[in-house]
């Protein structure tokens, strides 16, 4: 049986920096639903981040599953995420950045799985030393 | 001669996702100096954003160069961004995360190309699919 429900999308970061990326992706793609962001504070009693969480990945998880997108691995906003894994139908991927969240946007008919891998993806190849590629390829197109 | 100088940071993203990444790297190491995030809107005239972006390489190159993060290859900000390799001493990494940036501002004390090679590896290596990584853990632990 075909899955035809879309994969949730919420980003969980340190201070507004998720909101601001996912305003980054709705400016470049349109509006976008079934997503938010989590801002977690070290004024946050982390109960209450868990809670709210925990609400938006039962909220955003249509069927197919809520892929959770982090800042950074070890920080606080990603550890509260791992408590998610098992418990709830949802995959978490450290260190999201442009690539990557337009990437997830667009596959999100995927399967959470597939989703996570093409965010993985997306999100290391969007990664590029600009000026030393293209040293590079001035240099191929000369020898 | 070895060079004493630290290297400039430079964020060049779509809205305010610049500045929002750079404020949860002050949050996360405290207050941080010659570094600066440039917002580019599809309003701005893009020839007053080449100048801002200009202006910011010139007076944050204190003799080691400028690293410039951009949200994403092929976007406005990079390509204006780009628009400056080979006039400026600036290197311009795409896809910028928090991994990322987290890196530079600690090891910008290196020379440009060094700080531009462990920018790549830091925003690589911090992308990670952690419920599928712990998994195989767990299956490794095991097997």
């Amino acid at each position: 049986m075909e899955n035809t429900a879309q994969v949730g999308i919420i980003i969980v970061s340190h201070l507004d920096y998720g909101a601001s990326i996912l305003r980054t992706a709705e400016f470049i793609l349109g509006p976008l639903s079934d997503c938010c962001s989590i801002s977690v504070e070290l004024s946050d009693q982390v109960a209450d981040t868990v809670r709210r969480l925990d609400d938006a990945a039962k909220l955003l998880d249509k069927g197919a599953g809520v892929i959770i997108l982090t800042d950074m691995f070890g920080g606080t906003p990603t550890n509260l995420a791992l408590a998610l894994l098992g418990k709830l139908n949802v995959e978490v991927v450290t260190g999201v950045n442009l690539p990557m969240l337009m990437k997830v946007f667009t596959e999100r008919d995927k399967s959470l799985e597939e989703v996570a891998r093409q965010a993985h993806e997306a999100g290391t190849k969007g990664i590029v030393v600009a000026g030393s590629m293209l040293r590079n390829k001035t240099k191929a197109n000369e020898g």
